[in-house]
């Protein structure tokens, strides 16, 4: 649990695409971020309030978080003048940077001497336990995609934020790393010791109120050969009683597999619906997710009519327009 | 890589259930084994030579393995002397115990000492690469099971095993400790991390001649949730070309999920078919291997004609009856 408000650290990013955590933490948990610092140089602008370590601190901030990725691979000088200093200060620090806080000897020195903690969101701090398989309380929704990266992070955010704001109870639970920074919690799944996945799932999901959803968020494609065992592990440990099919219909092929071709939204919902209905038997899919960042608006509703009429299902690109219709879906369920 | 040919060490084993390992290691690699050692009390007995560590050397041994499971979760003072003898004679020694040879200082400073080499086969000594779903030459065949611990390993093993008798291109490869043991190598794919699963199998099978087989050990169930993610990350890291349906069929629910009844055998070709197309699309269900240890003989090989008339598939157990129908199918192919 890394603890909240945060100062969203930008560093020396040299553009806005360099800040896809912050962007996301800015976007989805805004109360979770007091204001923003950068470096000389920086390019990226969240439209925060620019602030010094000690305005953070005297506006209540607990954790500087580093929003953006780092340049070559390595944690330059300059930002760990400001890291030491934060450190010094009693901030925790909270990174998903390849390059481990941990790893860092100064930073690590500081931490220890001021009693300030580095988390690392890539790297699992639990000893998961294997999966039981025992039904849980509580709702769950999973969103499984045609392929990786098609928006199944924000399918779930979204779904949770329209749920938050209609008063339902809801829960977004984060497995990868820009998840776990923007809620302050979750499990890092592709770092997870294969035998537990599907426990670590199971713990990030506990029994929970009969009206509470938990939105679980999707990794991978179980049409993705690199990665369709982390799916099938999430659809499992996850029990989900409603799956979400995603899809990003301008996509040629699977995502760093030239030679593979995305499957069809049946395909998907044919594939995943059995293998979840093992897990939990009352599973249902209960809409479709597009993004179609990449279509103009006529086209994108176009196709997602076109897309409402042939599955039978609510069909909405929940960042552009909206999560109501797959909302209406899972509380229809 | 593991340096054969070995001394099976039993140790104190209290009888033979406890020395599955070194079982393993006579039945399928007899060449790999000159001898066993084997201390006061020892109640197995593989019915091989019993030699001193220096009778073994002289045997041409390079690996002490420990053939059996230790008591208590300790590797005790006993086990220890014999151990360190043998590292200061310049033999490696190879464990697939829970409790780690490289955690206990003795071991670690003798085997320093001696320039020897510690191999705990439950943990992956490679970084293995992501998956990048490339077609690869020559042939595979994977097992896979309505539960976990139906008879996957043996299966494999009996196929393997019939192809060179036959004079024909094979190789069993290993994913599990004991696998790894019998044969010297493998991946310990349960404690490879998630984003890796998939890729370790394709770094496990390599490019080979077209008529060469890879008989790719099985483990847990695209039913079984604790460890579908496993299997899953073995069916596209392995683009098998032939699937075995594995079948257990005394099973009343699936192993350590008393809630959890099996899949039927139509079920779990069904499943598991397609995802494996998603790989290699040229990939057929070949046969059934029914573990029937616990049937009488009529009773096995009557259930066996049923199976093979119900599912149009050649179906036997390959331990107790052979494994030429198996491989006569995967050469049909």
């Amino acid at each position: 649990m890394i603890e909240t408000p945060y100062l969203l650290f930008l560093g020396d990013a040299p553009d806005m695409l360099a800040a896809k955590v912050a962007i996301g933490i800015r976007d989805w948990r805004p109360d979770n971020a007091v204001g923003q610092i950068r470096l000389p140089g920086c390019g990226a602008d969240l439209g925060l309030t620019d602030m010094t370590l000690a305005e953070a601190k005297a506006a209540g901030a607990k954790t500087v978080v580093i929003g953006v990725a780092n340049r070559g691979g390595v944690i330059s000088a300059a930002w760990k003048e400001v890291l030491i200093e934060a450190l010094s200060m009693g901030f925790d620090l909270a990174s998903g940077l390849h390059n481990l806080l941990r790893d860092e000897g100064d930073l690590v020195a500081a931490a220890q001497t001021h009693g300030a903690t580095l988390h690392d969101v890539r790297v699992p701090t639990v000893w998961y336990p294997i999966a039981n398989g025992k039904k849980r309380s509580g709702k769950r929704c999973l969103a499984v995609g045609t392929d990786c990266s098609v928006g199944k992070m924000y399918t779930a955010l979204s779904m949770d934020a329209e749920m938050r704001e209609r008063g339902m109870k809801s829960s977004f639970r984060a497995t990868g790393q820009t998840g776990i920074l923007i809620t302050g919690s979750g499990v890092p799944l592709d770092a997870v010791i294969a035998d537990f996945m599907a426990g670590s799932v199971e713990y990030l999901t506990p029994d929970n109120d009969d009206d509470h959803w938990d939105h679980i968020e999707g990794q991978g494609s179980l049409f993705h050969v690199s990665y369709s065992g982390v799916t099938m592990a999430l659809i499992h440990g996850g029990q989900p009683d409603a799956l979400i099919l995603a899809h990003e219909p301008t996509r040629t092929h699977m995502r760093g597999l030239p030679d593979y071709g995305l499957p069809s939204l049946e395909q998907l919902r044919d594939t995943a619906l059995p293998l979840a209905r093992v897990a939990n038997p009352a599973c249902q899919v209960a809409g479709v997710s597009v993004n179609t960042q990449h279509l103009g608006e006529d086209e994108a509703r176009s196709y997602l009519a076109e897309v409402e009429k042939r599955m039978g299902l609510p069909a909405t690109d929940p960042y552009r327009f909206g999560a109501g219709g797959l909302v209406d879906a899972l509380a229809a369920l």
